[in-house]
């Protein structure tokens, strides 16, 4: 977990009702922590909030919880949330590599949306779609989990669609242009400006079974 | 086999030392047929033949097959083979369905460049990376064959993409822009006319395991 440096962004976090401070504590127990039975979809690397927010809004019967690994953009989602009313958000500040340590078999879906494409060759590892990560969402899964990731960014795009595919993925949707396609489509804030200056947004969403 | 309408393009074909006449006749026997050991690579539509022609003079120790199913068509890369002297080249006039008659575990790689894209829906089972053309690839592959495909269209190359996920092909490069890419590639005669008027040209090589 980072350490969380701005002040000001500690305090508001922590008095927030959608704030999980120590997320370890409830690995096993996210359904009880919602208080229902439903299914629970990740967001890692929700950035301000907007693509979590949308989608809780729209579906009452998911569960939603957002990881962002720097608390000074968590809280921006969090000052959001703080003046809605859902009950099916949670947010925590983790690194993605250190999820298994708060999630035991208990996601349905993982949402990417614009990760980091670290598109140097020799950064490929860091990039959310790499193997090591990929062993780490397994740990998290139920069986037949989804994985659904938007991006902006070919190398990514690409190199995600090798590595989801040689770790046993089976892909059931893939778009080059997500916006031109007649589907439900939850829009970040990020994806709004970088689709309105002309960049297509590519979509997969694959299902890895668990054994 | 379709039938050859084309008198002419009859005569053409047959006078040639490229084309064979019944490939069925030499299953089993291609090696021999070209009278060497080595590989064996196929083109799957390969129109007016610049791609074969100019990857068996690249490549002399590989031998090419090139299939087309119209010989009105197919009579364009032989008149061009005609004034070429290459060994390594052979062509046929067949339907991608048939080529199980043809071959019998002999083929080390199988190119598709610039496949019709039947983009309708209703027309998804016509395009050459549908799961039953995939069955009988798997009757002309040897062991740890490879698949190559090129396309401008996007349809083709998400419906490509899964398709092959879903059918057990490991995918070994992507790319969603391969004119950008510092890469040996033989254009077509379609692609140069399609990526100069700003089309980009989309590319997945997969391997497939022959148990």
């Amino acid at each position: 977990m980072r350490l969380r440096n701005v002040k000001n962004c500690d305090v508001i976090l922590n008095n927030s009702r959608y704030f999980i401070n120590n997320p370890e504590t409830l690995k096993g127990l996210w359904q009880q922590e919602f208080n229902n039975n439903n299914k629970i979809m990740l967001e890692i690397g929700m950035g301000k909030g907007d693509f979590i927010i949308g989608m809780a809004t729209l579906h009452p019967d998911w569960n939603f919880i957002g990881v962002e690994r720097s608390p000074s953009v968590a809280v921006r989602a969090i000052q959001k949330l703080d003046k809605l009313k859902l009950d099916n958000v949670k947010v925590f500040t983790s690194d993605a590599i250190c999820l298994d340590r708060v999630f035991n078999h208990e996601i349905d879906t993982i949402y990417l949306n614009f990760s980091d494409p670290w598109p140097k060759k020799r950064h490929a590892k860091r990039r959310l779609t790499h193997q090591n990560f990929l062993e780490i969402y397994d740990k998290l899964f139920i069986e037949d989990a989804k994985l659904k990731l938007k991006t902006d960014n070919d190398t990514l795009f690409e190199s995600s669609l090798i590595s989801l595919n040689n770790y046993g993925y089976m892909f059931d949707n893939i778009y080059l242009n997500l916006w031109e396609q007649e589907i439900s489509n939850v829009k970040t804030e990020y994806e709004i400006k970088f689709a309105s200056k002309g960049y297509k947004i590519k979509y997969v969403s694959a299902i890895k079974k668990i054994k």
